[in-house]
């Protein structure tokens, strides 16, 4: 039964608690409250005329608390879907983001500039950190089954740290706006995750197959997630925009993308699966599409009328991706999507960037009145036309692709290092590697691991 | 394994996208943001003096995401219970209301009034859009498991547009009040779909017998969906009540009217039960019946006191109804009522629609003072007196039966045409006929659900 | 299959209709709107200047809904990781926490002061009403499995009403601060139970023990509760601290801590867990010690660097409580602690109420400033010294465990009477007792129970 290669007895601990020291460490060394969450701070506002009222907890902590639960619950439960590997995704989305978004307070506090050395955090840095995370994890459901908690964490250190760098180049640098993150969250995770699995490809994976698909039951569970990510993205999209019309507006607009992409991903579904029928991956999936494709433009005047044509052809996309797109990524690219984020954050984030990149250089005045300086406040201040708003949305894909598919392919190759315990071929997407499983169906199931174990070690050899 | 009658190859991706393309042009054509939502206006209510924090999004964004909750989750798993309809439950409870939001919006906005043409929309309308999409799904439950997808949206579109009609009757042109929709949304939605039940009434059901009941997962996946919609009662009730007092009142008196509930259910649940044990189906329904009862008067002064008896009697009924009144249902009036709506929804309902009207008729200046002119504005400035409110309240619900009922009976018929694919009596209550099973476990059922499509055809032929 | 000890046809109904008559009356005669609730209240604090923006449900009512989750959905289904015993762990903390919440509106309005007479109540009432049954869900952990909902029921009656008595003498005689409730909710609600635990012991448990433990799905029901109560812990200590900074420094101190927690509780438990394996007890539970134990001491300036320093303590504390503790417990203290309520309640409890003390003990106006109003309004005042109040903390955990055991201990004394329909030893964690169970598991399972039931009177015999 036992494994040394796989055995993480030293190596999880040693990981969890490094990183953890180090955090603290930092944050202790870095991290102060910001005016809104200071006792003496904030009641010097008070003293300056604020309203308790006003403290910004009650104008994003209700989001946050959405996004919290697309995080934690929204994709924890979606990788839920593999028969044998509930415990390892709800579990280790767990844990990889709890570590990411301690990390990515720091990584966002350092690049996003520090006051007097100091890292200020309130509820927009949770929000932020929260967004980095999902970016963890979109990359973790590429390589879903293939991996194990250390290479997860690695994985974590170095994306979360790049995520940051990408995000300030995009949204500071360049001048860039996406709220929702299309670009600096979807595509960044989903192309850095698939350069990852390209990295790790495992020629030998068949010898798994039969784990890497659903039960009845794991689909229910999935649906969880699945529809937990749908109702909340409109929270996810709004977040960090202005306060007013802004908040308001993009919840609007990514609600309608989604109803959208929903009926689309029902009808391509029934078109193009097996016998008429309806594939649960598409519904799981294809139908959150609309919330990705929004995410840049669901904060301009993009209408509900063209956040529905937006939903409706990212759903179409999606859809046809999971068919047609994903089989030649395995076998031409070599590329194994675990969950297909190429088709759920890759290709929608792209469309997502450029229907932004579109809805900025189609901005006027006109529309927008003084809410310009809410949405695009460089074009309200006249620094720059509306077309070269579109020109630097346009750049900032181009960057954000350039960045993950590099960080991806040099983490790839880090997380190749035999050190990290993950699992052999034959015993890929099963949870008995690295949790103990209970006992009645258990016994069953780890005299197969056993087996599986032992072959794998011959295979080895 | 294929089966022409039930091949959605064709119909349903013509259904869904036609209707999507029908929506998407009549959002194009008709829709706009309103004065919340939209940058230029928002930004002159600015200038005038208005604040951010004023923005409505703030004030109702929260209680949307509890019903939008409602909605997907709890309705969605309350009806997983079902032991091979899972996928079913929660994906068309999926797709359909997804499709009736949209189509929603634009029916409601057509009745309630358009502005220069147009139907200018925010955060109220996504609410009033969820509320209606409930009355749908309540109408679901009644034909859960016997119906086709295809057959589920024709109803959506009919049930959605006699929805719009009946609100605006009830509310617009009669003047009553029904915040959390004892009337226009359970009670109508309970009748339209038993009716429609009554007109699909399938003499051979009982050949699908065996699957129509829960086992041991289903009913926890069941529970999901109850505790949700249990919990996030006080919001739907509250979620577009007059701001201040009257939301804070509504959710309070939902709470304490769901918790009396819940005694008496479990009461009564050990009483009728076999051998004095608890029942999941009383368990899962009954306790919700204190939320849907005081849907009416949860906005007026009725106290956690009178809350408190009003969700008790309900609880009661609902359990008696459960265990006498279903029954004979189906076998004198051929209803099959799969969810037991008429006890959920239905009797609860009217019974909220009553007391309604009751304590409308007792309202009084010395309880409400200035309150009035939020709950009872007729009332207030003087146009009626208190009880001809609750007379107005009675005839909203005579009115409301009426419409839901015909409604209902005609929907019946169109349904009843055999073009959309509905399912042979045989293999009703099974997912296997509209989804892709996964295999382990499906490749057993799947074997089942050719041989019961044999039987079917046999039995058509 | 029937069986008159565990028969609740009449004892159930009989306790829950006669206790909620109880209830209804009292509320009849005691219970009002307070100022927030009240139509014409409000409406005159509106004539004096107050806006309905400024009405506390909007400041409250988000946190309160989190709140509500966790109690329903997190202990909920916390407790479904036994196998067979998910309609009990749901169905038995539905049927007590909506009992308790009604029961500790009057209690807690009792002994808090009422106002002529009169217990005046809002959205603060429900928030406390649901805090008091957490704890009493905190104690039915302690007995999961081997107590009848009668007996649940009758503990909630004293629970509650101990709950209120020591909450008074802490915040109100004693002046201590405790808003997470580290001491008044997890300290008590633990050893409470405990003490409940002992008195009922059960020497012949082990004949249930194969039931006493997990399946693959009951695990991933379990970490839905889990997941919930990991989110929302922020919202539950800051949902009743001062508006402001108060409520927004609370919930990220305990956002960080609980990330903390997080990864000190993968950590160790791959350390101690067999084989380096991940232990799924040690997730679903120590991963929260971390909310725990910054329950008094969030709302304090304890900053993000404390509140991970803590957070990591409370998860290895927890882990090592499940490894090595909690079979010394069993053995040698003969308490049988079902869901190991010491380790992630009981021990994270009493260390959060130290470092509520230290934190309190070390307060300074430099470091507060004005904010010291809200926090420590005796400090401010000049009415104590910080170290002071640092005392009244440490008294305050003293006198709250002194009464969570005495009142344990009699309590489970009343409960030990034979009269309360509570099952044999050996078919504890086993739902076929109260509840109806489906037919096709349930068939087999009906037969087990059956054989066993025969077992236990012959036993009882």
């Amino acid at each position: 039964m036992t494994n040394s290669a796989t055995n993480l007895r030293l190596k999880l601990p040693m990981a969890c608690i490094i990183l953890e020291v180090i955090i603290i460490i930092l944050f202790g060394t870095l991290v102060k409250y910001d005016k809104e969450t200071d006792a003496k701070q904030w009641h010097m506002e008070i003293a300056n005329g604020s309203s308790n009222y006003e403290n910004d907890f009650y104008y994003r902590y209700p989001s946050f608390q959405d996004v919290h639960v697309m995080i934690f619950i929204g994709f924890g439960f979606l990788m839920t879907f593999l028969q044998r590997y509930g415990f390892s995704s709800v579990g280790f989305n767990f844990l990889i983001a709890a570590f990411a978004l301690q990390w990515a307070t720091l990584m966002q506090g350092f690049v996003h500039g520090m006051h007097g050395g100091k890292i200020h955090i309130g509820i927009e840095n949770m929000i932020n950190a929260d967004f980095c995370t999902g970016s963890v994890l979109i990359s973790f459901g590429a390589v879903l089954g293939k991996t194990s908690p250390v290479q997860l964490l690695v994985m974590s250190v170095i994306e979360v740290t790049l995520f940051a760098i990408n995000e300030f180049i995009v949204l500071s640098v360049l001048g860039a706006k996406d709220a929702g993150g299309s670009m600096t969250i979807h595509t960044f995770g989903a192309y850095f995750g698939l350069m990852v699995a390209r990295v790790l490809y495992r020629p030998n994976l068949d010898k798994s197959k039969h784990k890497n698909c659903s039960v009845y039951h794991s689909d229910l569970f999935a649906m969880i997630g699945t529809i937990y990510l749908w109702m909340f993205w409109p929270s996810f999209n709004s977040a960090v925009t202005a306060h007013g019309d802004d908040q308001h507006r993009t919840a609007m607009n990514t609600y309608y993308s989604l109803a959208a992409c929903t009926l689309a991903t029902y009808g391509l579904s029934a078109v193009v699966a097996h016998d008429g029928k309806l594939d649960m991956v598409h519904i799981q999936n294809a139908a959150l599409a609309g919330g990705v494709a929004v995410g840049t433009a669901g904060e301009m005047m993009l209408t509900p009328f063209g956040s529905m044509i937006v939903g409706f052809l990212a759903g179409t996309v999606s859809v046809l991706g999971f068919k047609f797109l994903s089989p030649i990524l395995e076998k031409k690219l070599k590329i194994q999507d675990t969950c297909g984020v190429h088709n759920l954050h890759g290709m929608p984030g792209v469309l997502g960037a450029i229907v932004g990149a579109v809805t900025a250089a189609l901005a006027t005045k006109d529309v927008y009145g003084d809410g310009m300086a809410d949405v695009f406040p460089d074009i309200h201040s006249g620094d720059v036309e509306a077309s070269f708003q579109g020109v630097r949305q346009a750049i900032s894909l181009a960057v954000t692709l350039g960045i993950a598919l590099l960080g991806g392919l040099i983490t790839g190759f880090i997380l190749k290092l035999p050190i990290y315990g993950a699992p052999p071929d034959t015993i890929c997407f099963e949870d008995g590697i690295y949790w103990e499983l209970p006992g009645e169906e258990g016994s069953h199931e780890e005299l197969t691991t056993v087996r599986t174990l032992d072959e794998a070690e011959k295979l080895n050899a």
